[in-house]
């Protein structure tokens, strides 16, 4: 007998009958044998449509306001997926943050769980009930609801399984596993029975939505198996394990595009240590960095930005920045996998390949386990394509 | 300077633009001068859509899930008017019940509050902060979510004016006052300036939706003068106070219209005795009993109808009842009032006045200080008017 923590994201949860859905297939998980207690996130859409409620007052809110509004969705879940349970005869209760004792820390909107009050939830279990966890959300030492960032349900099933000493932790989803490319752009796209939680981050590093990068730090940080499938199919799903733990390992993992991405340019008599020192202070997850003489490049989510032209602006003269440009349409495309520092042929392939499609290569970088370069947009799913056949993925 | 507490009906927070345009009137409220706390609802429609939710998984749910869930509107108003109070500078922060340990007792779904921790909130109000306090919701001793009933953010207001000695407690509704008839029905209703708890109590009774009824109970106890009045209109609303402290007593304050009425007839060898004990232990709201040796007749809420159907037909052999009969398309009129008692004119007013439309008098009662007839829906509104008229209303 296992014990397993189950968490299912908003698409597995958009409407009653796939409530009903998931209640059915807690219901078999147990039958099976095996002790479970569930994370749900909110309603596919309800977050974001609290969000907007919030960003239609003012864009200047209070984090902490913001917080305590965007939670409410979780709590709307797990009382219904307890309802769904009970119908079906299993025992199941919700549990709010506050009522489990989810206490987080850091910054609201971006919290870090870093204590699960464990009794009051393992008392629930071993009396035969099914705990129903609210995701998402936390306790600050304040007393007052702290989220943990989009996709943070994840987190929040990877922090009770450590924390609770389960065997595994399963990720229920949309999609039935970790592919090696995104099917919709690559229809010969193969599912990873196991990949490696190295792995699995650089993909959800640079752009894959998979996992919450931080669920995946923390799941091996705190050794927790997870395993990524699908509520809709009875299919088994990716393993996430140590690369150690892997006996075939397979040199390239995958290909991973990010597209809602923009390339910044600074020029000018620009220092760039207090340049980057700025970037770093407005919060920026910045990525492909080339530093010349005279100006920075940099890719960064395009939902920034505008706040990043308004913020630097303002300082354009104290911090000698004579031009900001914007380069907009382009993708970013990464192959992931161990392959990239110990197959000797890989960079010969990789530009090859792209020399196929264009010769417009916007930017390039390489580490131990992953290799990105920029390319137009127009010329995105055909790289993407030529990669994967031939790096055999 | 005096403290209030202000509470906001789902209504007047129906849209981001409308939570904005409270936020002014909170902010109106304190450049007078004084010191508020604030009660929401949830938005318009979004309770509804939350119960619906649940009874789309099952009709026989965990009353403490179902409180659990629905629960979660008020959490949203309260964030968002927090931010809204923000953005016109004015300090401001949403308390959830758990974190004002807003606590109750009774039965999941109507909860009574019976303790409030005022020092928390107190503290808030003396640095010049507005506590925005979700209405509607407490928590029980087991630490689970508590729903006071629809329409219960009345009785959260009252409760904590009570219990952190506020002056006055302002509902703001989408009317503008109490008035002495439905104006829909009545085009000739007239607003009271003031009208005491008791005729507030009986018209709530009776079906007028302008308060919950236990908010009336609990302000007339504790003595917390309420205000009903408009959040979309400039104008002084109606005052409920002691009967007492009213000068200038009219003898009737107005006619209510109750619609969503069954007519329940059971016959049989029947003991009214345990027949009523079984309707009771149901936790049916009943109204115009008559008992005669073989049958007793009595008014239900119409959407309880199929559930006393169901349980009393299971033990109509054992309780001695050989029919039961639904009378629908009717509706209930009261006149509210201390002249029913003391005008000795009233009984051939009423009759007269109901006479005039029809013969067709379903049911009669008169307490001291209201009295009710039911008649055919179809004679319902020309009722309505003649008594409006009749009794100088």
């Amino acid at each position: 007998m296992a014990f397993i923590v189950l968490k299912f994201g908003g698409t597995s949860l958009a409407d009653i009958a796939k409530i009903e859905a998931v209640s059915l297939q807690i219901k078999r998980e147990i039958e099976f044998g095996n002790r479970v207690l569930v994370v749900v996130s909110a309603m596919a859409g309800v977050t974001n449509q609290l969000v907007g409620f919030v960003s239609g007052i003012t864009s200047y809110f209070d984090p902490v306001e913001y917080d305590a509004v965007v939670a409410a969705g979780e709590q709307i879940t797990a009382g219904l997926l307890a309802i769904a349970l009970q119908k079906y005869d299993v025992p199941a209760r919700s549990w709010q943050a506050w009522q489990a004792g989810i206490m987080a820390q850091g910054r609201p909107m971006c919290g870090e769980i870093y204590k699960v009050n464990q009794s009051l939830l393992l008392v629930d279990i071993e009396k035969g009930c099914v705990p129903i966890v609210t995701g998402f959300q936390a306790i600050s030492l304040e007393q007052r609801v702290m989220t943990l960032g989009r996709g943070g349900s994840d987190t929040s099933a990877v922090m009770l399984a450590a924390q609770l000493g389960a065997e595994r932790c399963d990720i229920y989803t949309d999609v039935d596993g970790i592919y090696s490319a995104d099917p919709k752009w690559v229809p010969q796209a193969r599912k990873h029975d196991v990949i490696s939680y190295e792995d699995v981050l650089e993909m959800a590093s640079v752009g894959a939505k998979v996992l919450q990068v931080r669920s995946v730090v923390a799941a091996m940080g705190q050794d927790v198996p997870l395993r990524v499938l699908s509520t809709f199919m009875d299919q088994p799903g990716t393993m996430i394990v140590h690369q150690d733990k892997i006996i075939d390992q397979k040199p390239f993992s995958g290909v991973v595009v990010s597209k809602n991405e923009v390339m910044v340019k600074i020029s000018g008599q620009i220092s760039t240590v207090s340049l980057m020192k700025e970037i770093g202070s407005l919060g920026l997850t910045i990525d492909m960095v080339s530093i010349q003489s005279n100006y920075l490049v940099f890719l960064l989510q395009d939902t920034e930005a505008l706040r990043v032209k308004y913020e630097l602006e303002r300082k354009a003269e104290m911090m000698g920045i004579s031009k900001i440009e914007f380069l907009k349409d382009i993708v970013k495309v990464s192959v992931i996998g161990l392959g990239i520092r110990s197959n000797q042929d890989f960079l010969s392939i990789f530009f090859e390949s792209i020399g196929q499609v264009t010769s417009n290569i916007l930017s390039f970088m390489a580490t131990e386990n992953r290799a990105s370069v920029v390319v137009p947009t127009l010329n995105g799913e055909a790289v993407v394509l030529a990669l994967h056949e031939n790096l055999g993925l």
